[in-house]
């Protein structure tokens, strides 16, 4: 497959988004019990690039739809490279979410929080 | 993790639908040679259903999206029940993706063709 190390690639977010929601629903499901998901909100990947300390990578003036893409677009290009697997993935989330993450107000800081640690894991095998 | 053999499950149709757009997004990914992705229109798994003779399992007047939803929970029930692999799911899609899923129009019903393989294979390991 061809791609670049290119964090503004469309083609990385989309596959990107799809990854993330994936883990995201897995790990929820796992930390529930019982079947579920749902979408991460952009804004919560906007909070865990920033805990991450990966502000770097994010143009200025870059919205919150924008740095969604970005965080989605580092974590296909983290699993295409083969740093990290699925199973990886949703060990990291599921270790780092808390009860707010089924708060409805709490939940998006929550999610913030656990994909920031997760970043932080992918920040360092990528020496990004 | 705690489920049953219910296709009417909206847990198991929440987390059918991420496994759903995630192994098409690979699947396309691989299929194109480059990363991309996007969701899985409800009238292409609709299509899938009938495609691999599981109208039995669809009730009365249920329209395009309960269709959808039935599909979804049909496959992460299969995924949790380890009948079928990821990588396997994307295997059997790439088989069966021809130029059309790339064609606006004909792209739903191209996808139903190969999700509707996805199903028979499903079918078959889950006795349905």
């Amino acid at each position: 497959m061809n791609y670049s190390r290119d964090f503004r690639d469309k083609g990385l977010s989309t596959l990107g988004d799809s990854l993330v929601n994936f883990i995201y629903s897995i790990a929820l499901s796992g930390y529930t019990g019982k079947p579920t998901g749902g979408r991460v909100p952009n804004a919560s990947l906007a909070i865990a690039l920033e805990r991450a300390g990966l502000r770097h990578l994010v143009p200025p003036r870059t919205d919150k739809h924008g740095k969604g893409d970005i965080a989605e677009a580092i974590m296909a290009y983290a699993w295409l490279e083969g740093v990290i697997t699925i199973e990886e993935c949703v060990r990291i989330l599921i270790e780092n979410f808390e009860e707010d993450v089924l708060h409805p107000y709490r939940r998006k800081e929550a999610l913030g929080k656990a994909f920031g640690e997760l970043l932080k894991v992918v920040k360092d095998r990528l020496s990004l």
